[in-house]
């Protein structure tokens, strides 16, 4: 890990904007990027200039005025990454961006890595290993409740928890290693009731943290749900009316990403993904139909099933729906099922009445005429069990951590047995290091390259 | 034209990146700003903070914390627009983005239009018009020769230049209108000798800025390049040639434009676009084939043509080709032409000696083995003229103000010929205003609504 050198990157999203920002860091920030500035009202050097504090003038490569920048200067260690840094604000011209990085990359900066500002505000102290993961999770964040576990994040609300128990488990771990010094004479120093009570916390914890996954992976990669039924059922224009629903509740604010990937969308600050099924009954008899491998496939993969028929056809396919909803329900009684009645502005208020004797959790809707969708979004957040969002519980969302956290169960578990067992201290010293080490592994009090290396390599540059 | 709101806007490209800037400006930026801002280390109102400072905090919907921001505060008049501005810097996130800009919205401001920063820039007198204009051609350059036009632009070469005339003419004017209070008198408080003078240096420089603007536009909107020949001669391979040169070049910055535009590259700081000539022989006849309407069209699009044959069959086609070639040159007297042997890599050092005593001005190259590629681009650089580029000469690249001197110039020599004819002060006075109005239609000091909507509904949000 080298720190003595000075990164720059550019900040900002890349492409046209009003302004973009490119950022330097490190100990010849400030200076290199003196030597290419000159203050517009009078002589001045950003050398001398306090940190926290902005200065207008020309950037320079020679004699040529290259654009009128607004410069930054935030002094070591007050800044993101710990060291000296320079941010310049230019006109957001690709041609000005690319020629600033170039001029500086002569005077010999470098193009900073993925990640590399914030493995430098790690490395400086200035954050712990989870919440630089959270910077990325919080640039990526891209609904509400994302945002709020990563922003809950990287303002510590999970480390401090996995520090807290850390702390506590040296401290036992500390007096039970100064056991094993007087191996002979038998002693205990660390109170075995304490220490159980502790261990039991900490499962707990635990615990508690590898449920929270379940809600956390899905929160920050979407819940997935698949809408299954016949051609022609309606599923297109179900979709077509969620997203709709949704586009005018952001069209206030343009430029969001939700245009490429048409079949994400966010309900109540919840992102959904839904599964493609177009085209699933490819048989004629109904129980083979239902069954044939790609709808299972599908249904696999989702956490919620949407069941979409059409309302108008009912009365003569009645026994077939009702056997497929059956067969959905035995096949995946863990996953949640939401059964529509589609088209049902082509049915009278008694046939609708009817269906409902008929199949009691029924929504029925038109997709055509956008009527009953809010019924079926009202279901959908209904069903996920983000209540853990509410209360100020710690959720993680994070594999990593998620693995970590299994192992680090596995190995306090051990300690549990081994306090039950009466096993000897050196035994259970081992077990109590073997916990220790997964905790560090999440803050980053333990790690090596590799990690850092896998971890920054998912950030975006300039970050 | 209402100041008293404050306005928002993402002032970075939209996007993902590792940071966005989002942009207040108006009399209640600093406050609305500071309802939003809770400070990290310290209890502080941005309302007492000084000019051209930072500030890290949070960004707060309530008690909900939205982001860790950084936020920089102007105070009126020392920032771009001269009223109190805010940039808040938050993580890149669409979703952070939004709702930042959402919450102030909430607060009371509203969003800015496009280029309306700019536009109040100009209404502060902070730019003039044509600095104002200069904005936007420096966000949008992507060569080096646009982006030292519009730099030399934005920072009032140009304005200065017809400023200073305007007041010398401003001068005699009023002097001129003078007489006409004393016109039973007959006097000359206007020295016409001297306004002589000043009328002939006027001319002169209106005439060489109207001629700049040649070399301005194409400089702006990339020169035009014909390739033509008949099919198979190479055209797509030379373009794929030249393309790949270009990208060697820029690929040490990731994230140009290009990409999106096979056509158009830059070569030594100028962009040149090439205009599609694909097959464009359609009959067996020679003369005919080379005077088919469609080559003709794209020639007469073109500011240089590069007439493209295969080296090979050179022996057979010698007749046909040097007829082809005075064509373009007799009907085309004005276009330069390149006329370039390809597939140079297929014909002995004898026959390449041959062909060049048979065309002196030939160019040998092969596209396939991109040798000769430099010649090639050589030669376009060498006949582009942008020597006025280099000594610092003032160029028009903007119609508008290329339609506004060509009008000034129709007044000013109005104005020469009522010298000459002794024309009477008061139909002479007519002249001059005249062509006051139009220099000041340049700078701005002659405006309206319609002529600054234009402008600035070019711009993009946020600048």
């Amino acid at each position: 890990m080298i720190l003595k050198d000075t990164i720059v990157a550019l900040a900002t999203a890349s492409g046209v904007g009003a302004i973009a920002v490119i950022r330097l860091s490190g100990p010849e920030a400030i200076a290199i990027a003196d030597a290419c500035f000159q203050s517009i009202h009078k002589q001045k050097s950003l050398c001398n200039q306090k940190s926290h504090t902005l200065h207008l003038g020309h950037f320079l490569d020679g004699q040529r005025v290259i654009d009128q920048v607004l410069v930054s200067v935030f002094k070591n260690p007050h800044s993101y990454t710990g060291e000296d840094t320079i941010e310049i604000s230019c006109h957001g011209s690709q041609y000005i961006q690319q020629e600033i990085i170039q001029i500086l990359l002569q005077k010999g900066v470098r193009m900073a890595d993925a990640g590399e500002f914030t493995l430098r505000a790690f490395i400086n102290g200035k954050l712990d290993l989870s919440q630089a993961e959270a910077v990325a999770d919080l640039i990526s964040s891209d609904s509400e409740a994302s945002h709020q576990i990563a922003m809950q994040q990287m303002r510590g609300g999970f480390s401090n928890e996995i520090q807290l128990l850390r702390d506590q488990l040296i401290n036992f771990a500390s007096l039970i290693e100064l056991e094993l010094d007087f191996a002979e004479e038998d002693v205990e120093f660390a109170d075995r009731t304490e220490f159980k009570n502790l261990v039991a916390k900490i499962q707990l914890v635990l615990k508690r943290l590898i449920d929270s996954f379940a809600v956390g992976n899905v929160i920050k990669n979407g819940i997935p749900v698949a809408i299954v039924g016949e051609p022609n059922v309606g599923k297109s224009t179900l979709l077509n009316a969620l997203l709709n629903e949704e586009r005018a509740i952001v069209s206030e604010i343009a430029g969001t990403t939700r245009d490429t990937i048409e079949d994400e969308m966010i309900i109540d600050g919840v992102t959904y993904r839904f599964i493609d099924t177009a085209g699933i009954r490819e048989t004629k008899d109904v129980v083979e139909s239902i069954g044939i491998k790609k709808t299972f496939e599908k249904i696999n993969q989702a956490q919620v099933v949407i069941y979409l028929f059409d309302a108008q056809k009912f009365k003569t396919q009645s026994s077939v729906l009702k056997l497929e909803i059956s067969v959905i329900k035995n096949k995946y009684p863990q996953k949640q099922l939401i059964v529509i009645g589609n088209k049902a502005d082509t049915i009278s208020p008694e046939q609708t009445a009817y269906l409902k004797t008929e199949i009691p959790e029924l929504i029925t809707i038109s997709a055509k005429e956008k009527s009953g969708i809010e019924s079926l979004t009202n279901e959908l957040t209904k069903m996920v069990n983000i209540g853990a969002l509410n209360n100020n519980d710690t959720i993680v969302t994070n594999s990593r951590h998620y693995d970590a956290l299994l192992k680090a169960l596995r190995e306090i578990n051990k300690v549990d047995e081994a306090i039950i067992n009466n096993v000897s201290s050196d035994l259970m010293a081992i077990d109590i290091r073997e916990t220790l080490y997964y905790f560090g592994l999440i803050t980053g009090e333990v790690t090596n390259d590799e990690l850092l290396g896998n971890i920054f390599a998912n950030f975006c540059i300039g970050k």
